[in-house]
């Protein structure tokens, strides 16, 4: 029997932030060893944060990340920790050519080991390995008191062929890999399956050790996770949150003893929390503590103001009810007990006074008074911004992005957008699920979400619901003129957004979406809607992904673009 | 002796307009015909426009494209333009993965030849195509009446071994270069010396036709030409405008006789030229037919104008002087002038009683009540852009973007900005050459923009001068509180942007900017605004490459990053 004990540590790093990085890997490395574990296994890129992007190219970022993993591999030797395996990703070098790698180092004994650089470089979704890395040509085995490691670094294990297939013919006695793959509804289980498809692959033990938090339109969920040789699930770390979990491994054993497996979140629940963590990340590396934003009574608005208290805690979240003279008292009310629900800060600006004076100089009409009256709230919620400090929230969904049915400069201003990737029935859905969790007894703030101490854990809304139900059932509205409905304008959201996944999500053309059962009509409309929006998503905020397909880098398409089909 | 005709047509296309790419090409395919052409070459990617990017991956587009190639080469037929060889660029398909491919096909005889797949794809700078295509794999050769022509698209010629490599071993008579390469300034002479170095390569002639045209944030400036087997060059097409030039290939002769050469255009004038297509192109390709911006008596947006009067012709240019209670009288007397120089539109819209409206709500104070004014101008300037269907022009230069010295959602607004890539010292230098050339008989309209049809040429305005001088010379200032410069804020213009050179063209880190000699607290001033900017850059509106690294696709760094050297 030889046994060896992993630990699993699934952090939230910052890209550049190399210094902190590698305070954080030191002390997971510490308890790791404290843990009677003799390898640790960190995610991919954890030195430099990943992805970094075009800081690949400077060449005191490169400079800078090798000192961080020399410095990091003595620190771990001098306070007694150089026996323990340390596998971290960084950024290397390549000898031949000069040009940036994305690459796995052992920290062992003092010093860096030769490292496993990545074979296949993503270059499709939100993904541009290939702009700024040079591909690793060779597998590496570790060897570990006799047992054989084989590492791979996350899109190796997405492609045929490659290291993996390599280190089939190695005879190695567990697999590896280190990870910065993102956060989309459904990909717990594909992973699963894939790494249970190289596990029978390599005829070894997988592990999958995932990055966890939020950068910037990105969020890492973490779920790092083992299989057996035959696909048994060993073991798996929460989603969301920071841990550290261990795994004993007998490399001489066909069969391993199952360890810790957490059951996988409710999906409404992952969907939400991704964009909390991915809100909350966003404030803790840029430096806010708190946010502003419209609070109109709506269900977009009510929604992002409960991830935004459940990032950060009500008392930090300060709302603007900003009502015009075509706002029902209803909505009104329902956006001062959203605030009471959360103990949000909540302040009334009426916007007619300003309006008028506007309107004195400029006489509009139509939708350019309508637009006036968004961008009049677009200045006030970036008075309170630039004011106290605060991030404006940006409350637009997925179908009134996908569709323009906003105003630039006027709804859509902020730094960050939570629910920019979730679809108009998504939002409702979301709303439900976030009530009935409470009244299943997770209060706000008591989300598990990395570093997440400013919440208010626990507190129960004397309503007895975060968001309020009139927000949730009412019909749509901008409230821009007398008796207006998105439908007016837009067809019912439950057809627009099949519509939408089917044209963005599935890349569908107009012959495509026809032959799916949508009428011409509506086809026509929302692909017209869709194609002509594209320069105000270009000046969108940043918003979390959470989808197969999420606007921005993910979807890369041309403002001038003539093609109708 | 085997004389070959070949016409090298240089036109602007629009992604996605198929149909209008296909016409434009038949017109000058006849055209080419007309002057005894025997080939006639199009640049890369002619029916489909370029770049096209993620539709490439829409399966509609793909067959609509090859549907579109297979009527053009029946059209041609019919025409009687059959027995010409068309060689156009399009999307093609992989046939063992179906993926996308960067196509050249010769359309001959009413039929579609196969066709040559592109083999490097470039994937740095502003270009993904690693990310939509896969890599053609063979070398291709046309025989047209015993004369041998390699084919090359683009990058192909940029990159050593490959096609062309291959080529060299194959005897060819001419090399023909299929092209869509972005202006950045210098570009001229590099593509030249290219040519030079793969003409000697495979002992041919090689002819590179370029696209024309302005494509969201890429310029294309044509300068098709073509160069002898010694490097002789033995034709250049004229920048910026569409065109078709006859070249004369003696494929037996061992020296060619030089065809018509022009001139290249003056430094300045190319930069400028490519702003103002860059516009020109933007309106057309999405429908726009005027203009509106905010005009402050400062440089930036009296070039903007200038460029706007010049793509459009000034009586399509809405000035609007906003003054506020901080606007210099001087201010206001340079905007008028500017715009009776440019015969423009001009409304002057106070903002002092919008401001008062606000502050009685709001009491901002500091830098939130100088951006209150910069905002409630971005609402005005959006205000007649939605009334009128103008389209709303920002002014910021690169360095206002770079420092992040602007107002988001206040001076940012805008559809497109016209001279985001030029520093301050070149805007400075380019509003003495606009005038100067006035002054050589360069009308505004006179200028040779593609399809510039609108403008009113030869207008002299009665100053002697386009851009007021005082605009030119006047210390630069925002004018949001009294006495204000730029310089109370930032390092002088002749410094900062030797430094925002230095970091952001040339990827230089601290160290390297202090080993430039540039001081340590300008390097640290200069790099915590531009790290901190990166945000609010996200957000800011399309406009024109013109340099080799301009702010958006050419530089992908992340928001959240805390690197710092």
């Amino acid at each position: 029997m030889t046994m060896l004990r992993f630990a699993l540590a699934q952090i939230d790093t910052c890209v550049g932030a190399l210094a902190a990085n590698a305070d954080k890997t030191l002390e997971y490395a510490a308890r790791a060893a404290r843990g009677g574990a003799q390898v640790v296994v960190f995610p991919e890129m954890t030195l430099t944060g990943y992805p970094i992007e075009d800081l690949a190219l400077r060449a005191t970022f490169r400079k800078a990340a090798w000192q961080t993993a020399n410095d990091l591999a003595s620190r771990l030797a001098a306070d007694g920790l150089g026996e323990l395996f340390v596998i971290v990703g960084t950024i290397g070098t390549d000898r031949e050519n000069g040009k940036p790698r994305n690459r796995l180092v052992v920290l062992h004994d003092g010093v860096v080991w030769a490292g496993y650089d990545k074979h296949f470089l993503p270059n499709y979704g939100v993904f541009d390995e290939f702009r700024i890395f040079s591909s690793g040509d060779r597998s590496v085995v570790l060897d570990v008191d006799g047992a054989r490691l084989g590492m791979a670094i996350c899109e190796d294990i997405w492609q045929e062929g490659g290291p993996v297939a390599a280190l089939a013919e190695q005879n190695i006695d567990v697999l590896v890999t280190i990870n910065g793959s993102p956060y989309e509804e459904g990909k717990t289980d594909t992973r699963l399956q894939l790494c249970r498809k190289r596990a029978a692959e390599v005829h070894a033990p997988v592990l999958y050790v995932n990055q966890v938090g939020g950068q910037d339109d990105l969020v890492f969920d973490g779920g790092s996770f083992a299989v057996d040789a035959d696909g048994t699930l060993l073991e798996r770390s929460p989603m969301f949150v920071e841990d550290l979990t261990f795994l004993d491994i007998d490399t001489k054993a066909g069969k391993q003893q199952v360890g810790s497996v957490v059951d996988v979140m409710d999906a409404d629940q992952q969907v939400y929390t991704a964009c909390v963590l991915g809100l909350k990340d966003y404030m803790v590396k840029n430096g806010f503590t708190g946010v502003c934003l419209g609070l109109s009574g709506g269900i977009d608005s009510a929604l992002v103001a409960a991830m935004a208290a459940d990032a950060i805690g009500g008392e930090h979240v300060q709302g603007i009810s900003m009502p015009s003279m075509y706002s029902s008292s209803g909505s009104k009310d329902d956006a001062a007990q959203l605030a009471e629900n959360l103990g949000a800060k909540y302040d009334v600006q009426a916007i007619e006074p300003l309006f008028n004076a506007f309107q004195n100089q400029l006489h509009l009409e139509g939708v350019s008074a309508e637009n006036l009256q968004a961008r009049i709230r677009g200045v006030i919620v970036m008075a309170y911004s630039n004011s106290d400090g605060l991030l404006a929230l940006a409350t637009g969904n997925k179908s009134e992005l996908a569709c323009g049915y906003s105003t630039i400069y006027g709804d859509a201003v902020g730094g960050y957008a939570p629910i920019k990737d979730l679809f108009k029935t998504k939002v409702w859905q979301l709303a439900r699920w976030r009530n009935q969790a409470l009244k299943n007894g997770i209060g706000i703030g008591g989300l598990p979400i990395v570093g997440n101490d400013a919440g208010s854990a626990g507190i129960t809304p004397k309503s007895g619901e975060i968001i309020p139900n009139n927000s949730i059932t009412k019909a749509p509205s901008a409230e821009l003129r007398p008796g207006q409905k998105d439908s007016d304008s837009l067809p019912e959201y439950a057809l627009l957004d099949q519509v939408l996944a089917a044209y963005i999500e599935h890349a569908e053309g107009r012959a495509d979406l026809l032959a799916d059962g949508f009428d011409e009509q509506t086809v026509d409309t929302v692909m017209r809607l869709v194609d002509r929006a594209e320069w105000k998503r270009r000046q969108y905020p940043l918003g979390p992904k959470v989808s197969a397909l999420a606007f921005g880098r993910d979807r890369r398409l041309p403002v001038s673009d003539a093609f109708r089909e």
